[in-house]
């Protein structure tokens, strides 16, 4: 409906209102909810307040989800493994969101296009959706927007969310601290199970699926399991009452790939019958809230006039040496706090 | 001297005043300077104080450093390679610092022991000082404790300061914010060159060595060479005027350790000529103060008593639904903000 688009003062068509877009979302809606994650994704302020209204209102609906955090090195074949255990899922009667981050390259944005293309199958499928992001970056620090984005998915009626991370380190991490079960795909063989890089994440992980097990890697995936094993043996339990596993899995010939699925059904059982789940969902909004609550003061921080007239200024007292960079910091986190008794 | 040691409040042993361990750092006594970086890595708030004093009095001094970022998968060899350059620089009359971050795991704290133990020869050397950190998650953001740990290494009369990396992704990129060159280590044939991970990173090297190229490797390795090369070619140049080399090497042959040191010096030659440098180290700095405004405004803000009072209370109310995440960090930055006008 052409003439039903109006264009906005900045040459945009207009975006649909809130009342449209949170009615689109629960709908079902993927349009709606695409453009609802990339509202929150903007760092533009007028899109972030409209994304705000938009998420309050998914809020009080108050949807949950099954969230799965993967994770796993490079190559080790992540949007394979992901498409096999999302028809999985698919088939066995569930709605299925995946996102994918990619922290990669900050400078030429990620490989967005790449990861969609990886998953071709599970993409043509109704109730799957596959929203690659483009991170730029805010997965260092404590910015919710990954967080609200699994939010606005459970308010469209996806009940089972996997976040994909690439790299090790930080961004896992992050992503466990809202998601309910980690899975850590590994290479057979990649020699690598119990250096540094790998505990970190190990001890994250509350299964680990050992990919591409298929035709000549049998051997070095039965000793790679037990590698894990072992590695997992020494490494505190998460819970008392999960026994991390270790799958033999393989895409192609679609090896453990159900298996996986059942582990995780299980857990999510056992996590339910102990009134673990709710306990974890609590403690998941106060993550989300306080990475709310920094990611807005650093904000309003820049945001502020006052701050802005004099940053330029201060930046270049510091620079200069004529002042400390903490005493630099104290008269603008002065500034910010007391507008009115200027230095 | 026993009998200068007073017992502090605290029970512990008195640190010494400001003074003493500024002047300690500048005449290169490396117990003043390690318990200056751990004056600056501590979060206790009396430390932190303490450690701004003394970065502000070597910030005074201007020193100023070869600073290299060094970083590659694990497994890459990056000990071995660090000890076998780092040898290499003592050798050409410099002072060497070595900064090894381990963001890998955040509840056992990092594999300290295990990077000091590998580095045994440099560790030796009076020349080097080697400085394992213990990250506790800090470089996901904005933090700025290793520029600050670089600042009291540069004061201590250490000339070339070598950062090293774990992991892939957020933390090259930040340390790529306080180094001049940043090289990138590879294994023979390790056949990601192109993926999406290490191309993230290959964004921001300045060169590439391909380690382990010693005995059956070398076939392998000279095909990574090509790879490398040819990745290189498809990437925006960082310098209009700089080619990025790729370096096969060996520490155990000793092979292309020279090669690189010469690369990294004839990349500052340039820089120095082109009066580029001076230009890095001001948006260093930049960076820095901003790093620094950020972390000591979300302290400031949650070490206030109104917002100390006020937050379990919005978070519980946000939690159970009461109110939005939005509006209740929107309540607690007006509190910081206007503490006289309580809601």
């Amino acid at each position: 409906m052409k003439s039903a688009e109006k264009i906005s003062s900045d040459g945009n068509n207009q975006e649909p209102d809130v009342e449209k877009m949170v009615c689109g979302i629960m709908n079902g809606n993927r349009q709606m909810l695409a453009r609802a994650i990339t509202l929150v994704e903007s760092q533009n302020p007028k899109h972030e307040k409209k994304a705000h209204e938009i998420l309050d209102r998914c809020l009080e609906k108050k949807t949950s989800s099954i969230r799965i955090g993967i994770t796993g090195s490079p190559g080790v074949g992540k949007s394979t493994f992901i498409e096999a255990l999302g028809l999985e899922i698919i088939n066995s009667g569930h709605r299925l969101a995946v996102l994918a981050i990619d922290p990669s390259s900050m400078q030429s944005k990620g490989s967005i296009l790449g990861d969609k293309a990886r998953m071709e199958k599970l993409a043509t499928k109704k109730e799957a959706y596959i929203r690659p992001s483009a991170s730029s970056g805010y997965l260092g620090g404590t910015s919710p927007k990954t967080h609200e984005t699994i939010l606005l998915c459970e308010a469209a009626g996806y009940d089972v969310i996997i976040v994909e991370t690439v790299g090790v380190g930080q961004s896992e991490i992050l992503v466990d601290s809202m998601t309910d079960f980690t899975l850590l795909l590994m290479l057979p063989g990649s020699g690598d199970e119990l250096q540094g890089i790998k505990r970190g994440i190990m001890e994250i992980a509350d299964a680990i699926a050992v990919t591409k097990t298929d035709g000549e890697q049998s051997v070095l995936a039965a000793i790679s399991k037990a590698e894990c094993d072992a590695a997992l043996r020494m490494l505190p339990s998460k819970y008392p009452f999960w026994k991390r596993e270790v799958f033999l899995t393989s895409a192609i010939t679609a090896t453990g790939i159900r298996e996986v699925w059942q582990n995780i059904n299980e857990f999510f059982a056992v996590m339910q019958k102990k009134e673990l789940l709710r306990k974890k969902r609590e403690q998941q909004l106060k993550n989300l809230f306080s990475a709310i609550v920094e990611d807005m003061l650093k904000k309003k921080f820049y945001l502020d006039q006052e701050v802005g007239s004099s940053l330029p200024i201060t930046e270049q007292l510091v620079v200069t040496g004529k002042i400390s960079p903490f005493s630099g910091a104290s008269s603008l986190i002065n500034i910010f706090r007391h507008p009115d008794t200027l230095r």
